[in-house]
């Protein structure tokens, strides 16, 4: 993502308070263990650097949402690092149930430590995401406060729901497309929805307003996910150099898979006989196309896109906020691998 | 433990309490999630009873320290909740970290669900106990609720600080008696002492009171940790019938076993020639005791006593309520297997 102009300074903050916010465990007992975290943000260690510490998409979402609702970003940093800890204790552990080695091209903290210390790392980064949104103290309301934290939370708790639904999926044989949105709003477009009421809750603005902009970051989530979704079985590295990686070798649920399984044809036969090898990849993908899946995924991911856009516009966001917004959820939803 | 009077109806109301917390769950799509949470709590599933659903210490000792203060307890019985999910979220990731099968007899959670399933079954306990205390809006001010979230959130650091000492001194050779108390601190120590301050705070009685209450918890905490290092190594089931759960096997860094360590005699030259073999169980206690650990163990388990009594007494704790903590206090300390 390219990082224009309004944005760049949001995220060296976003940065900065991460920083802070882990440094709670900087002590010197328990030096190897901060270590762990700062590696895993991307902060230190073999690889390190600013290519690995992923895109900060959501905290950028709750700066901008705030200052598009003309309040002061800086005083929503806490909010920032706080979902940007759930979003990366969450990768931490899901490296280890997924039983992923690498992530962004490094060795998973469970690789590198061992899983009950990689347990541990994920559980601390999440408690200090709930300490994270307590510091929103030196500038909100204890009132504020309270509802921040209940957001963050109630998103949290839609977190594990999710992953429960998506662990449990990789089992099951009964699946329709319905199952689809229960997995997916609880894992993505949470999150980023939460983002978006946390930013717009602490500009102070009104009630309506507010859920006008979770409306935008739900929706925004979902299309993120669908898109994902398709990039996952017809994008240039799931058909080309990185096959292992597409959706249809890893066996995801993800909603063409779930599409064709409904369609009962030739891909649910195939589907149904156990995993795909690399050699089919093209081939299957092709036959997925062919019943339909690929126009289906895509129009369901601009129907997502489409009613993200309308509920941003209805916000009427301010300004140069507002334009990174748009501009922010146009890079998002126009990836190509 | 026998339930005296003033004790039974809290325990009942402290079930019932977590039941609702945990029902958050019980959904359609989420009930198999929900089971997992209820068989852990001793709820449902093989072997389910009063029998294996814990003591519930730890929220009882809210309710006891608010009740002590001349609060209502009920008030308080989210914050109770809300320790005892954490407590059981420490004990479902322990459980996977220790790779433990059973726990009070029964299969553990990663036994049953897998790996996977029981790390989120973890998370999710956690976010509880995250909610459960937002849920002491309907009786107390933002202000307290803010108070009481930054106690809990503190302790889970503490929770995790300490819980990557334990590890982490698994393979440690060169450790001393001082590493001892940073890991206990974090661990045991933690959570008693938040129980005592959650439950003074409640109550809304004076800071300093508070403070008394919060020092009685901590020594409660220490005192009743380097019992258990006692017994695990001195205790009935530990020599007799058990041996296979005596400390010296599992290898665990207690008290007694630093002790030793420092000593360099017989047992430290033992004890670094690698694992323990059933057999070795009595004659290492014996040279243990024979170096002086066991008195010296003994000791420190009475002084903590005395300075948690002490704590106590100084808080002045009203009528029942007040003979119930010191009932309990004493039925923890004294302890024989």
């Amino acid at each position: 993502m390219s990082l224009k102009g309004f944005s760049a300074p949001l995220l060296l903050a976003i940065e900065a308070e991460l920083q802070r916010q882990v440094a709670r465990l900087d002590e010197p007992c328990t030096r190897r263990f901060h270590e762990m975290l700062t590696y895993h943000m991307g902060w230190t260690g073999e690889g390190s650097g600013p290519d690995v510490q992923g895109k900060r998409i959501r905290p950028l979402l709750v700066l901008l949402t705030c200052a598009a609702c003309n309040g002061n970003w800086k005083s929503a940093l806490p909010a920032a690092a706080a979902v940007e800890l759930v979003h990366n204790f969450s990768l931490v552990h899901d490296d280890i149930q997924d039983n992923s080695d690498k992530r962004r091209g490094r060795d998973t903290v469970w690789v590198r430590w061992g899983m009950p210390q990689a347990i541990n790392a994920g559980d601390a980064l999440f408690v200090l995401s709930n300490q994270a949104i307590m510091d929103l103290a030196l500038t909100h309301s204890s009132e504020t406060i309270f509802k921040a934290a209940k957001i963050l939370h109630d998103t949290c708790l839609d977190l594990t729901r999710g992953q429960y639904l998506d662990m449990s999926y990789e089992t099951r044989t009964d699946l329709t497309i319905e199952d689809y949105w229960p997995m997916v709003g609880g894992k993505t477009a949470g999150l980023l929805s939460a983002c978006c009421a946390l930013g717009s809750l602490l500009s102070g603005v009104d009630e309506t307003i507010q859920e006008v902009y979770r409306d935008f970051g739900h929706y925004l989530g979902l299309a993120f996910q669908v898109q994902d979704d398709l990039l996952g079985i017809w994008g240039d590295s799931a058909l080309t150099g990185k096959s292992a990686e597409s959706d249809l070798v890893t066996g995801k649920k993800s909603l063409p898979v779930l599409f064709g399984i409904g369609k009962n044809g030739p891909f649910a036969q195939r589907w149904a006989k156990g995993p795909v090898n690399l050699e089919e990849v093209i081939g299957l993908a092709e036959q997925l196309a062919a019943e339909g899946a690929r126009l289906y995924t895509q129009e369901t991911a601009d129907q997502m896109t489409d009613l993200a856009l309308q509920s941003l516009r209805m916000a009427d966001p301010w300004d140069e906020a507002g334009e990174a917004l748009f501009e922010l959820t146009n890079e998002l939803l126009n990836r190509e691998a």
